[in-house]
């Protein structure tokens, strides 16, 4: 493999000249350019950005900790983390964990290694503690979900509101018996979206009917597929539902029509998070939406800011409520 | 930043003992591996893979180069990719260019830096000169969509032979005046497509109708939409539309929902690639499925072994038709 100094050699100018040339630090003759890049391409030359690296010591790469890419909820984070990271120079590493322990620790030593400079964790599965530990001396951010005991900042919404808000709207639209799908409550956000579902139903004397609380095993449409199943295995129906995520909803709404089960008109769905498919079902479906993008940009400025040293500050976004036909009767 | 001297001083021992516990190369007694380990944790010292990758000249990294990340046919493939690099102690980086110019220029200058080892590409819109030139010195691979005129090893399917099965199923099942929902032929595949399409309507002596022949200028749910939009103004109306990828047919389902018009009894639809939400519509989607996972895990296969030094021969993958009901009458 060629080096700077047969670079040199090969081009007749010396080790200085090659690196201006690389650099377009200072005036260079167009000969002499002409020569030292034809001695680059004729000996196949690659300046080693890792020994520049080295020096400063920094990779300008950023770690992006994803449980799985399949769920679309991270579509939009992504193209805000990447855009904000292009304009400041870094570039992103998406890391899916497949909740695996083995990945988890070879992108949190990567950190340790030098080989990124900072963590943003979408991953509510990763284990804390490491997370945590890894956070007392190098920049780690939560992004969408977060843990309540920890000094790691995180940028979030306010999902008992959100959920507390959705149920509050279908209570309005005349619903009194209603159901929750949701995700394992050892999530934040799982426990927080079903806090907020209960304070709606306790403010308007409802009640909590546990055979209308399902739990689904995943975040997959066809996860909302088997746990809309057993919801309908129950006696007695809710007239509305309340799911905890776009995917979930789907699949739901997928298994009623299977059983003829008309939406809205004999049961209303809701779900979270505005997915691009969420307004291509039929019906379309009424949803909470995060500003995804917004979080995504905003989360990478929090590690960069952290990076060079600033001191970044939890970051909570506002939601809506977008209302479309799978809640209108 | 403490560094191996300083572990090997608070921890009483030579730097090669350290560096032994580090890299378990050889017998260390229990109490010496100990102390030492309390000394790094202590000194909070990491250890530079940034230097060990300087000195054997890998980066164990593999870039993915995709257009966009909004495409969920993307996921399975990710989920190969990442299976086999990881098995094989490679991390992936995925980079979204998003036709920008400049983003691919700072991913293949990655390559020539020597921050990461090889690339698979899966992004037709790459300026194909720059990859062509890539390749003749480090490792480049094609995943699903590739150049006619180039050497760069690649993996796919037969496009146009696929396309052609899945107009002639749609002839077959009665339809004399079909459409095509495609995108910019610009791309192979999407030439392929087109010419499977015209190959099975010539076949059967059937029209093929210029007015029926739509090209999106996205990929994109709403791209689908507006192309459907389009191809609803001509006067006389296909009864089959064969789209080029899921997310357009899935879109063009939307608008002919819009319209009043019945899928299938009015116009049958058959999409591209299978992705996780064709089964989700209503009516769920008839589609070509790519084996999306293996393609991804193949890839990875090619372009390590090439990082390797071997020689890798192009691979082209099975498909099939998946009947579902956006084509049963």
């Amino acid at each position: 493999m060629a080096n700077i100094q047969d670079v040199a050699k090969q081009a007749g100018v010396s080790i200085a000249t090659v690196s201006r040339v690389l650099n377009n630090t200072s005036k260079v003759s167009e000969k002499t350019r002409y020569n030292v890049e034809k001695a680059i391409r004729e000996l196949n030359y690659a300046p080693s950005m890792l020994g520049r690296n080295l020096r400063n010591s920094e990779s300008r790469l950023l770690l992006v900790l994803i449980h799985t890419f399949s769920n679309p909820y991270y579509t939009e984070i992504i193209n805000g983390i990447e855009d904000y990271s292009i304009e400041n120079n870094y570039n992103i590493l998406l890391c899916e964990t497949d909740n695996n322990q083995q990945r988890e620790d070879i992108f949190i030593n990567m950190v340790r290694n030098k080989l990124a400079d900072g963590i943003i964790s979408m991953n509510p599965t990763v284990h804390v503690n490491k997370l945590k530990e890894l956070s007392k001396s190098h920049p780690v951010v939560l992004c969408s979900d977060y843990y309540e005991d920890t000094n790691i900042p995180y940028i979030a919404i306010d999902n008992t509101t959100a959920a507390y808000r959705a149920v509050k709207y279908l209570i309005n639209m005349g619903n009194t018996k209603i159901g929750l799908i949701n995700f394992n409550e050892k999530l934040l956000y799982a426990k927080q979206r079903r806090i907020g579902f209960e304070k709606a139903l306790n403010e308007y004397q409802l009640p909590i009917c546990h055979e209308w609380i399902q739990h689904s095993d995943g975040l997959t449409f066809q996860d909302g597929v088997e746990t809309m199943r057993r919801m309908l295995r129950s006696k007695d129906r809710p007239t509305a539902i309340f799911a905890i995520s776009d995917t979930l909803a789907i699949g739901a709404i997928k298994e009623l029509h299977a059983h003829g089960i008309k939406v809205p008109e004999e049961m209303a769905i809701i779900g979270f998070d505005n997915i691009a498919f969420s307004s291509m079902t039929t019906p379309a479906l009424t949803t909470v939406s995060q500003p995804t993008y917004q979080m995504g940009y905003r989360s990478a400025k929090m590690v960069i800011d952290r990076i060079q040293g600033a001191s970044v500050d939890n970051v909570i976004m506002d939601y809506e409520l977008i209302i479309r036909e799978s809640t209108l009767g």
